[in-house]
Order: C-alpha cells, then sequence, then structure tokens
C-alpha cells in the first residue's frame, strides 16, 4: 500500500511514521508513506498555497492550483483509489472504515490548513472526506497521521503477533474486556482471583461478560441492531 | 497552561509540537508540553514496562510500577488536575470536552501501547478515560497529539486572529460553511456570485444557510434539543 500526503507544515509528520509499528511497517515494505510539501508547488515567487476568502472574514483559505499539481505529480500513470479530504465536516472514522481502506492499494491524503481548502476541490477533486472525530485540530497533519495508523496496524504482518488486531476494541462491534499484569498484588490492588485459575473456559467467560458489560455502559450503541 | 505525556515510545512525539500552531503557543511560554519516556522508570536492569496478561492472551500489558513511578516524578509539589488515559473505550473526544479542558492548569496524559495499561491503575489512579474516536490506534501517542494539538490552539493568544476559533465547525453546535478564494473562475469551476457581491448582510445569511444546510446533511444530531 502507499499513501501520499500533501500538507503545508509537513515537519510535523516528521516523527509520527519513522519509529515503532509504522517503521517496521515500512522496512518490511508493507506500506510506502510519503509527505509531500506543498508549499513546493505553491503560487508565484513566494510559492503562495492560500489567499484571503471570498466575502470577508477571518482565516485563510488554500487555493485549488498547488493542490492541483502536487495531486497530477503524484498520480501520473498511477492509478489512485482515494483522494481523501481530512476535515472536521467529514465523514466520521471508524474502525470499519479503516478495516475498509485497508484493502486500498494507492490514496492520496489532503491535510487542510486555516480555513480549510476551496470548496471547488471538495465538489470536483476530493472522493472523499474524513473526520476522525467532533472537534476541530489546528491542520489536517495529526488526522492524516491518525488515519494511516489505524490503517497501517492492519496490514498482514505489520502487528507482531497476527491474533492481536482481532481482539481490539470495535472488532465484532465489542469493547476489549480489562486486562491485568504482573505483580498479582500490587499494595493491595488484587487481579481478579479467575484470572490466576488457570482454567481457560472460566477466563474466556469472564472475558467476554466484561467485554459485553463495559460495552452496554460506555458504548450501548455497537449492540444495538444495524440496520445494513 | 502544563501537559505531561507519558510514553513508552516518545520519539513519536517529536516533530508534533515542535512546528506551527504549537511552537508558537510554547515560544509564547502560553503553554508547557513535556514528553516522558516511560522506559527511564522501568523495572529492574531491563528496565521493563511490561509483562504478559493474566489469563493468558496475546499481546502485552504496561505495568503498574513504572507509571506511578512516574506520575509521582511528575506530580511532586505540583497541584494535578486531571490524569487522563488514553484507550478506545474512554468517554468519546468532543469539542466541548476541548473547551472544558482548556481551562485546566496542569494534566498528565498517559499514552497506552500494546494491549493497555493494567486495570487497577484506571481504577485507582487516572481521573479521565478519553477516546478519540471508535477505531483503534498502535499506540496512545497520536490520540495525546490530538488531544493536545485541539486544546492548545483554544488557549488565548495561540491562535493569530483570536476570532477564528470562534467560527470553527462544532463551536456554537454547528459546521463550517464552505470557503472559497481566487481566482473566480477556475476552468470554469465558479465562486458563487453572491461572495462576489459586496453585501455584507447577504453573504452572512448565505453563510448562515449553508452552515445550517451542511449540519443538517452531515450531523444532524447537532441541530437535535439537548437534554442538559
Amino acid at each position: 500500500m502507499k499513501i501520499d500526503i500533501i500538507s503545508a507544515v509537513p515537519e510535523l509528520l516528521d516523527s509520527p511514521f519513522q519509529h515503532s509499528i509504522m517503521k517496521r511497517a515500512a522496512e518490511k515494505s508493507l506500506f510506502e508513506v510519503v509527505v509531500h510539501d506543498l508549499r513546493k508547488y505553491g503560487i508565484g515567487k513566494h510559492n503562495k498555497i492560500d489567499d484571503y476568502q471570498y466575502g470577508g472574514g477571518a482565516g485563510m483559505v488554500m487555493c485549488i492550483e498547488p493542490i492541483l499539481k502536487c495531486i497530477s505529480e503524484i498520480s501520473a500513470g498511477q492509478e489512485i483509489d482515494e483522494i481523501i479530504y481530512m476535515t472536521p465536516d467529514g465523514e466520521e472514522y471508524s474502525q470499519k472504515m479503516a478495516n475498509h481502506l485497508s484493502m486500498k492499494k494507492h490514496m492520496i491524503i489532503i491535510c487542510g490548513h486555516y480555513k480549510g481548502i476551496d470548496e471547488r476541490l471538495r465538489e470536483h477533486v476530493v472522493t472523499k472526506e474524513i473526520s476522525i472525530g467532533s472537534y476541530v485540530l489546528s491542520g489536517g497533519e495529526l488526522a492524516a497521521a491518525v488515519v494511516v495508523d489505524s490503517i497501517g496496524r492492519l496490514l498482514p504482518g505489520v502487528l507482531n503477533d497476527e491474533t492481536s488486531a482481532l481482539f481490539d476494541s470495535y472488532q465484532d462491534d465489542m469493547l476489549a474486556p480489562p486486562v491485568y499484569t504482573r505483580p498479582a498484588d500490587y499494595n493491595g490492588w488484587k487481579v481478579p482471583d479467575i484470572l490466576l485459575s488457570g482454567n481457560d473456559g472460566k477466563i474466556e467467560e469472564w472475558r467476554e461478560d466484561r467485554a459485553y458489560e463495559r460495552t452496554k455502559e460506555r458504548r450501548p450503541n455497537l449492540l444495538k441492531p444495524k440496520d445494513e
């Protein structure tokens, strides 16, 4: 899989893909993430990438031309599955969407900044708009990093233990049960006896019950029957 | 405001706070973010920070002791407003929560990794559990960065134009209207005439209508009357 990220502040993304799981994925050639500096595609000698908004008001808007130039360079001779725009009013990101996107081969992600990109790009160029949650960030970079990370860890061979992602919260529409490790007694804080019992059947049952309880308490909507 | 982040992979957070808006906030001393390397507080000569989970199963669990040691060092002589744990099953993060947290003085954020932290820390130490969305990441670092960014930009003086954050999506429970910039005609893609009219009253009305329409289409739940 290849993901090209278009950003006005590419330095923000220097570290998140160079360590831990994303680094391992890149080293195994399972995953390639390239961050493009939008300023290189700016207009005129000042490499302008934004301008005042029509109709007045605070905040700059990112221009059409630099983004189109960058996209056309990235997509020359390539098949692009999705051109994604990270925006607070996009479709709400979910584990299901992460699973779905993890099957794609090549995606471009545009990071908004300031007031966002010119609406005409959203109408004519962008194929998918994603919001990682109902809050506003200073730019789309961290949101893009979240999407890339959540997809990257699903690619076969990226996580050390392939079974691990299957038992995550949100797979099977259920939160994960509580986990405990050594010591069994930390100054009076004790691990539930059942987990020390060695009885695999009972432990499995306990975990299912706790996962269900936690989901019912914290995300009851996951338990509702779906229309689709 | 000060935020201390506890992480097993602090390198992941090298870049997100050193550029753009977060950098400006730090330079103006409005905001201090310190990332602590959990391995420095690890157990024994191998600085162990995680162990197998009780009851068996794939994935490691982060131990109690290193996290407690790190927290007690950070909080020595300090008043801590919140000890936050980033976890997919936490309370769903929202702009309202960002606004609320932006009033705090000193917070600690624990980033989970692997299967997460020992449940006993969640019961006895953590004061708030936050999920940035219904999906799973390879660790809590990017989630912590999202929270810090969303809070940081709300602090007075951080954004260049103080009016800017007030017109964001999700403030006033409404999405932002579409924005346009130069040129007015890009190969036949045109800016709506009204925005070029110079009639401020009509422009304001148009924006309110578009914001309402977009909210109704994309986030109808924001328009529902609230119980609280």
